[in-house]
């Protein structure tokens, strides 16, 4: 008797489309349900992880090469995946995850520019058999995302914020060319809308998939 | 008018096989005979792939995981290629380097069992179209190697030197392959001999293959 181990949801969407708040609620809503449920981000409290964080968000290493930082993600998503991620699937936790190897296929791959199939290539170097069962995109347009992020005083401004809006639009852009091409995997989700309608839809989307693969 | 660009030759072999020796006679003799020459090794005084090295050697990430470490390797050659090795090259000089891919397929693709194939996907992808030219591997026995390094105390004791001698073994099993793999680029040179003798015979391989590139 195998047991079945837990399904692997992860949430994409530009900056400021509100994965933060969804995140939390449906957590909750989840629990209240009887799920086991891990909520995480990379890198996740994860000290190697944590670290490699830090040298990619540094606003001094302005110097740094699409290529290194597109490695250097895959290498902290390779730890948060091991050692946080991977052991909770197999205890039977839905695990949601804010970010994952989407994002670096819209971000390093088509915005920054250096290939969505050539990132893709060292993220599934760096996944292994753990691409997401699920993918929750939440669609925002980056003006309206960024405008939401800049009245919001307790997020830190970092570098990628810094970014001109051009860039964000090649983000958006990337994010519907994924959803063409992986379709059974990602659901768009609007998010321009009161998030408990945002957080409603969402949590119909999981539940839908939740029982299916329970059945 | 192209300019043509400089050879890029790097050095491979176990631990204590006498690399960094033969690289300060050989820098002074090419320099004597007129070539432009850089020396260098990752990370190479650049910032971001210092970093990266020491969350690498770190002896505290004992639970790093061989495909984050692969990632890691993967992200300081490519920060080091493009802002050091690259602009050399293009400069005219002959670029040694102390360790470049042969290092992770050898380490990380057989030593450690992430696979030699997969780990060369993601160095091409950290690498592009900087192959090293020329690559010549110092041949040593593990033993040999390893007790040279317990004698210099100049050295300091890292992580990977307190590796099991029978992964050292598998490290020199993976630069056999390697040098079936890649024929033309790897040159063999036997290093267990009198420092003078093994700076004499790499000299004269790199004089052979510099003067084939100029006719």
């Amino acid at each position: 008797m195998t047991q079945k181990r837990g399904a692997f949801i992860t949430f994409e969407g530009c900056e400021g489309a509100g994965k933060t708040t969804v995140l939390h609620h449906l957590y909750h809503m989840l629990e209240e349900q009887g799920y086991k449920v891990l909520k995480t981000r990379e890198p996740g409290g994860i000290e190697i992880a944590e670290k490699i964080r830090t040298i990619i968000l540094d606003p001094v290493h302005t110097e740094m090469e699409e290529r290194t930082e597109a490695l250097l993600y895959a290498a902290a998503r390779r730890q948060h995946l091991v050692e946080k991620v991977v052991p909770a699937l197999h205890e039977g936790y839905t695990v949601l995850c804010d970010r994952f190897i989407d994002s670096s296929l819209a971000y390093q791959g088509y915005a920054r520019g250096v290939g969505i199939e050539e990132v893709f290539q060292i993220n599934k170097f760096a996944i292994g058999d753990y691409m997401p069962d699920k993918t929750i995109y939440l669609d925002i347009s980056p003006e309206v995302g960024l405008s939401r992020i800049k009245q919001n005083s307790d997020r830190e401004y970092n570098r990628l914020d810094q970014e001109k809006i051009t860039f964000h639009h090649r983000v958006y852009e990337a994010y519907s060319m994924l959803l063409d091409k992986f379709p059974n995997r990602l659901t768009k989700v609007k998010a321009d809308q009161p998030i408990d309608q945002v957080v409603q839809s969402v949590l119909t989307n999981i539940e839908d998939y939740l029982r299916g693969i329970e059945e």
